[in-house]
């Protein structure tokens, strides 16, 4: 069973005293930076897959929803229509930062939001079949968007560079005071409920 | 449901002309670089978390398998006791070479393992609670090995450079040819267990 008194990094590292809005900041600036995330997915005898994503913009100031275009065509459907729980992270080597998006995922074939999030070069990553349907452009029926929808966000924000972070856990392992060279960061459902309230119509 | 005929992106990229051993030297090349993965876990409540792990070393020129050294008093721990099933991912900013782990993780405290995967270091992420028992070093009863035995590894291998592959995704975009400007390798389980019938003993 999980301790909290027997896990000081993770209690040393819990930052609770920022506004939603700032944790909003700090998560879309490690985003930002890293580009692409992982998307995990559930197949039906239970393993768990992973594969490379880059959101689709534009992301509004105060969304914690992550939009992605896909094709429908790619395995990671079926995996989705058997379990809509999905995690996406990110994970920054220069920093050391990470996000942890923990979430529902929405299959979305309406055509608004595909022309929303559309760019110019989605459609090298589908294709023109030449049949005259699949062009891979907008109106493909391939073309999907899957909307992330998170229950609670996690993510790990260096207040240290590197070399700083190397010093602090190089005297923790020497004094025995346990290395917290950075913060944990929770945003929680019903913060992400408050901030959809603002951001859905 | 997938469809490999509509899917032009994942079939052109697929390489399965490769040796087992060499696409785990292809493997090694991107986890060597990235240094550190995010380990998926599943809740009870179905919910996918993740977070940052280093593997440990020393790792075997055939190891498939992924080695990290954990706090039994992290919830993680909770997930995998209901839930074995994990993956560990890993993605490389300046490559875009990921990987994708889809394994089984085992908890071990077997003082030896602990042994060969301890270093200096991992004694600052647990601390020293000063009970003369919680000391943070390797006979610390919260100190846990979690061994992830993959069913698949599947990863993305760039064969272009950034300034290349954005050519093939723009020229992919106009001519509506597939971009693939990398491979996909699959090391299978067979394959994963051929691997283990050599390295473990």
């Amino acid at each position: 069973m999980s301790n909290k008194q027997l896990d000081p990094y993770t209690a040393k590292a819990e930052n609770d005293n920022l506004s939603p809005q700032e944790k909003i900041e700090g998560l879309h600036s490690i985003v930002k930076n890293v580009k692409t995330g992982m998307l995990t997915t559930r197949s039906a005898s239970g393993q768990l897959h992973a594969r490379a994503m880059a959101p689709a913009g534009p992301v509004d100031p105060n969304q914690v929803t992550l939009v992605f275009i896909a094709n429908r065509a790619s395995a990671k459907f079926d995996e989705i229509e058997h379990d809509a729980h999905v995690n996406v992270s990110f994970y920054d080597e220069s920093t050391t930062n990470w996000a942890s998006y923990a979430g529902i995922a929405k299959i979305i074939q309406d055509k608004n939001k595909i022309a929303k999030h559309w760019s110019s070069a989605t459609a090298a990553w589908f294709g023109d079949l030449g049949d005259g349907v699949h062009k891979g452009d907008q109106n493909d029926p391939r073309v999907a968007v899957i909307e992330v929808i998170p229950d609670e966000i996690r993510y790990w924000y260096a207040t240290r560079g590197k070399v700083g972070q190397a010093v602090d856990v190089a005297v923790g392992a020497v004094t025995g005071r346990t290395a917290a060279p950075g913060e944990l960061r929770t945003i929680t459902k019903s913060e992400i409920q408050l901030v959809q309230g603002l951001t859905s119509k």
